[in-house]
């Protein structure tokens, strides 16, 4: 039991502005389609992995309490993959913690898988690249490949595991943009990503939403490195509406949305026929991302807090990749 | 001026379990894909058209008061049909109502221009037969094609004009079904179906909402016939869906949905798992028709009278077709 089979890794959740919904493989979680992302500085997780050849089993504790035996499986399938790859055969006690709320709706399987890729991956002595942290990562949760690289990110789509990683668009210092997230009630429980990537190919829209994907990327890539917002606002909102079609017309249906996600699109949309700047998308839950000028943020978080079921706005700006923190 | 140049008829909406949306010519309203309704038989327009050599223009008073100058336009455009298919010239006047409060967002297009069309060509001296009367109608707004036959209507699509009107699937008494309409109040003015149609082939969507649309209408037509609610439901929800995603996704994008319509649809889908039985559909608008068994209808009303946002309930059961009345 080495202090070297110990480490800490730090990640940030990620916003999808061009959706990644539906896989061409379930099991090693290669998406249909390329996907960009902003990382949320505000937001983290922080992971500890040590392995240690006196436990019997791997064990987590979540935000300072045991985690249900479905989550342990998953992150046990993670460190399967780790003890694989290092060669070793210890089970690991897992200790992780965001310092967002749970049950707020924030996706943090993306900076959790990200963390833990990276933790484990440390502790197990191995020194991943960025491109193989971020495959790593793909294993335990698709979106999770993107928070392993800096700022504005893009995951490519790719047939083999060795293709399909994220790689960094542009630095988090690049465009002072922030995401400010309304967060509203879950009323309904919502079907999780994990189970709802395999439906998307059920719905009679998704093959037309894969078809113009390489435009939108390229016109999310080409705002993104211009700072242009109303251009970045329309190529998301697009796919937003395109990735939620696919959702409200699989089988079974997913509608995520709220009424008071739409009451805050609504809103969104009449600001910006006002004069202030945002954009809106919506992850696999019902709270809004409004993303506008840091300069406007302000305003964008008065305004969404005064909106009937928002129950709490967060911000975050541009983040940075995930990172190993001192022991 | 003759007394036999004068007629009045009564037309009910119609609400579509299999949407019409985008036209294969826009002027001819040649629509770009079948569709299938349900007369509304508690909802009327009642309209009557006299032909008057003395009139300089044509006149239009709606619900009481002198219509705009739009509304003239397009009624006139209908009125210039029938004199070239009558061989007369006169100018007339025209006095139309709904027995459903203006303002609602029940699409009245459709009891409108099916009552027009029959009304007028019935005061110019015309007989004319069904197909002919749906064809004319489709001339003044394409759904009204589909409230000039009895009870659950199909409309065809073809290529020409002679091809697409309407036709009865089954007549009113065929099934006990009742829509119950939850109206909503429309916060944002609307984009008008008659604008909003062209739009449908800017989505990335609509090829695809129209591919499997033939399957789609054996599906609802088989339903209707069988009385199979819970079979209308699923492919009337699908069809919406699918219609309100090419809508979001157009270019400018459409979003008819308010924040109560989501709360309806939530609401629907509960009661369903809960074990009442009933489907939804949307408009080009905010309201929710709500289609259940009549022994359910009264329980319907209530509880969508309890969904905020939710301003009153209107309840239609399978109406007639188009037809004249006594002078």
């Amino acid at each position: 039991m080495s202090s070297l089979k110990a480490a800490t890794a730090l990640a940030h959740p990620n916003i999808a502005f061009i959706k990644y919904w539906g896989n061409r493989d379930q099991a090693l979680r290669l998406p249909s389609n390329s996907s960009i992302s902003m990382n949320l500085a505000a937001l983290e997780t922080r992971t500890t992995v040590r392995f240690d050849g006196q436990l019997a089993a791997d064990g987590l504790d979540l935000n300072g309490a045991p985690a249900a035996p479905a989550q342990v499986a998953r992150v046990s399938a993670m460190l399967d993959l780790v003890r694989a790859m290092a060669g070793i055969s210890e089970f690991a006690q897992v200790t992780s913690s965001n310092n967002f709320p749970s049950g707020s709706g924030i996706a943090s399987s993306s900076s959790a898988f990200a963390a833990l890729a990276l933790a484990a991956s440390a502790a197990a002595g191995l020194a991943l690249d960025e491109p193989a942290l971020s495959r790593l990562s793909r294993r335990g949760s698709g979106s999770a490949s993107r928070s392993v690289p800096a700022g504005f990110v893009e995951w490519r789509a790719a047939d083999t595991d060795e293709e399909s990683y994220a790689v960094s668009v542009t630095g988090p210092e690049h465009w002072d943009l922030v995401d400010s997230i309304a967060v509203i009630s879950e009323e309904h429980k919502a079907v999780g990503s994990t189970a709802g990537h395999p439906l998307a190919d059920t719905s009679p829209l998704q093959a037309a939403r894969l078809h113009g994907v390489e435009q939108r990327l390229a016109q999310a890539r080409q705002a993104i490195l211009q700072r242009d917002l109303p251009a970045l606002a329309a190529v998301m909102e697009l796919d937003n509406h395109l990735m939620h079609a696919v959702m409200m017309t699989s089988s079974p249906p997913l509608l995520y949305w709220q009424p008071a996600s739409l009451a805050v699109i609504h809103a969104v949309a009449a600001w910006r026929a006002e004069g202030l700047q945002a954009g809106y998308t919506l992850d696999a839950g019902p709270n809004v991302h409004v993303l506008s000028a840091a300069a406007d943020a302000g305003e964008v978080a008065v305004r969404l807090g005064k909106i009937a079921g928002v129950q709490r706005v967060l911000q975050a700006a541009p983040g940075g990749p995930a990172r190993l923190l001192p022991a």
